[in-house]
C-alpha cells in the first residue's frame, strides 16, 4: 500500500508539469491534473491540499536535484573554476534533455508575481543560488584560483546567465548546441574572474 | 484631428501596456483597454486590428527606443568596451525606472511560445541582437580592444546577462541597485573578453 500511495504521489506530480508547463498554471485544474494522472480527486487531496502545493513540490524537487548535483560536482573537483565548468556541464545537459519540463519555471515566475506563497518559494532559492555561488566564489579567491573579483556580482553573473539561458531554452529551443553554449560562456566569465587586473 | 488621432493611438498603447503588465495578456480584453484608455471599442479598431497587433506594437516601440539608445552610444565612444560599458548603464537606468512596464516581457515570452506570430516578432528581435553584439564584438577583436574570444559565446553571453536581468527586475524589483548591478556583471564579461590567454 505504501508503495502505492507513492507511486499515486509521482504520478500526479508528473501529469501536473506536463499540464502546467503546456497549458499554464492557471489554465490546468485539479480534474485535468486527476484526469491525466488516472486518480480520483479523493486521492489527490490525499496527497496535497491544494494545485498550489502540486507546483511548490515540482519546484522543490527540481532545485533539491539542483543542489544534489552541484554538492556531487564540488566534491569531485579540485579547484573553484573546475568545480563551475562542471557545474555548467550539468546545467548544459539539463537544458539539452529536459526541454519538455522547463516551461514550468515561466509559470513560476508569473506566478510568483500574483502569489505571495508562491514568490517566497521562487525568490528564497533564487537569493540562496546568490548566497552559494558567492561563497564558492570567495573560496576560490582565498585559494587563489580565482583573481580579486567582487563575489557578489560575480555570482550573480552566474546565476543571470543561467536565467537567461533558461529563458532561450523555453522559447528557441531547437536553434542551439546546449553543452557547447553554457561551456563558451561560463569560459568567458571565468575568464573574467580569473584575471588579474595589470 | 490628425493629432487627437495620434493621442488616440498613443493612449490605447499606454493602457494596453499596464494592463498586459499588471493582468497578464490573456485576461485582458480589448474592453479592458478601450476603457481604460477612454476610447470607443470602434476607435480602438480604427487604430488596430486585434490586440495581438497592439501587444506587437508595444515590443517593436520599446525595440526602437533600445536600438536607439544603442546607436547613439556606439556613435559617442573610442572603442568597442567603452561602447558596451555605456550600453549596459543604459540598460541599467531602464530596469531602474521602468519597473511598471518590465512585466510585460514575461508575458510576450509566454504567449510567444503559444502563438506562431508572437513568436516570431519575440523571436526575430533577439536573434537580431545575437547577431549585433557578435558584429560589435567582432570588430572589437580587429580593432584590438577585444581579445580573441568566440564573438558568438560572447555575444550570446552578453544577451543572456541581459535577459537573466530582466527577469530578476520582475521578480525581486526592489532588492537591487540596478546601475551599480550591470555595471558589476559588464565588468566581469569584459574583463573575460579582453583577457589574452597565458
Amino acid at each position: 500500500m505504501q508503495q502505492r500511495s507513492e507511486e499515486t504521489h509521482t504520478r500526479i506530480l508528473e501529469s501536473a508539469n506536463l499540464l502546467f508547463s503546456k497549458n499554464g498554471y492557471d489554465a490546468t485544474g485539479v480534474a485535468e491534473i486527476c484526469q491525466a494522472a488516472g486518480v480520483s480527486k479523493g486521492a489527490f487531496y490525499h496527497h496535497f491540499p491544494t494545485k498550489q502545493a502540486v507546483f511548490m513540490k515540482l519546484m522543490e524537487g527540481w532545485l533539491n536535484g539542483l543542489d544534489a548535483g552541484f554538492q556531487l560536482m564540488l566534491s569531485q573537483t579540485e579547484d573553484i573554476p573546475q568545480a563551475l565548468l562542471q557545474m555548467a556541464d550539468m546545467v548544459g545537459d539539463v537544458f539539452e534533455s529536459a526541454d519538455v519540463h522547463l516551461p514550468i519555471f515561466l509559470e513560476f515566475w508569473r506566478q510568483a508575481m500574483r502569489d505571495p506563497a508562491i514568490w517566497q518559494a521562487t525568490i528564497e532559492p533564487y537569493r540562496r543560488y546568490q548566497t552559494y555561488f558567492a561563497n564558492l566564489i570567495q573560496e576560490g579567491i582565498a585559494e587563489g584560483s580565482l583573481g580579486p573579483v567582487n563575489p557578489t556580482h560575480a555570482s550573480r553573473t552566474l546565476v543571470y546567465m543561467a536565467m537567461g539561458m533558461l529563458m532561450h531554452s523555453l522559447f528557441d529551443p531547437d536553434h542551439v548546441n546546449w553543452p557547447d553554449e553554457v561551456r563558451g560562456s561560463i569560459e568567458i566569465i571565468l575568464n573574467g574572474m580569473t584575471r588579474r587586473e595589470p
